[in-house]
């Protein structure tokens, strides 16, 4: 199945010279949903996964299909205060700053494999602050996964020595 | 199963005098995790739903594992400004104020079936949107689910006439 067929390209968002990969066309049709969940699923069928880790908003939607999919317990990353109990946390840079996510400081456990998702991986930023947060608890970390890689963002750099897939690169 | 005992009880939060009910523990076992969705799917299981339509952010998580378990699309409601394509909204109502939410004009198509899907009812507001939402495009609603249902708040009240499910009521 080739799958950019199902990404709608948005020119000019969110900002003027961006050129945005509209996932929701993908997600809603019921075959090319199931077939990338499963593509996904399947490169780490034997890496016996406890936890998919996915960040808000559009990581939890790949993240809990996935985690659903390999039996797994999901886990969420949020933005500063959306969630409720005892947190750690991990800075990313910013184009001007610095921003955190936060992960209950309870929700993995040390030698939990812990396989970490999003929808796309851009700059690679928001995923090495996810590769922080496994480690910071004592996690293994089995891969980080993208359902889009835009490679000529080179987000890769941010992850040497991980196990990086993505689906479709453009 | 009793999922209660995957529910974490945070007094005030998110501010004094409510009892949150976190389901991240819920979220993060792979076993009560598969058990809520597989139930939820079971409820609806000869229904032909097309599309699974969650709300961000945690009703991503949710919707997105029941699509993905009941070989539907998923479509996502957003907070007003984050989809990137031609919207359509509904309105409801916040303790000072309104608020929208926002859906792709082209994500559900005239008598799609269509399940809406939430981790949490409370006063209904937002549940009451997405009906909004899907009846705007002519989708037609097979139901209304949720993983926990806040009884004393009376959501029910502003779906009524529509089959409303829940797995967990406090």
């Amino acid at each position: 199945m080739d799958l950019k067929t199902y990404i709608r390209d948005i020119p000019d968002w969110p900002k003027e010279g961006v050129l945005f990969r509209d996932i929701t066309p993908l997600l809603g049709n019921k075959d090319s949903f199931k077939y990338a969940i499963d593509a996904i699923a399947n490169h780490y069928r034997d890496k016996k996964v406890d936890i998919v880790l996915g960040a808000e908003a559009r990581g939890f939607i790949i993240a809990s299909a996935l985690a659903y999919k390999m039996g797994c317990g999901f886990v969420p990353a949020r933005k500063p205060g959306k969630l409720p109990y005892a947190t750690c946390y991990a800075e990313y840079e910013l184009e001007y700053g610095v921003d955190k996510l936060e992960m209950h400081e309870d929700a993995i456990k040390p030698r939990d494999k812990v396989l970490i998702v999003d929808d796309v991986i851009a700059t690679g930023g928001t995923a090495a602050a996810k590769v922080k947060l496994v480690e910071q608890l004592g996690g293994e970390i089995v891969g980080v996964a993208f359902l889009i890689e835009l490679t000529f963002l080179n987000g890769r750099k941010k992850l040497e020595g991980y196990d990086i897939f993505s689906l479709i690169s453009y």
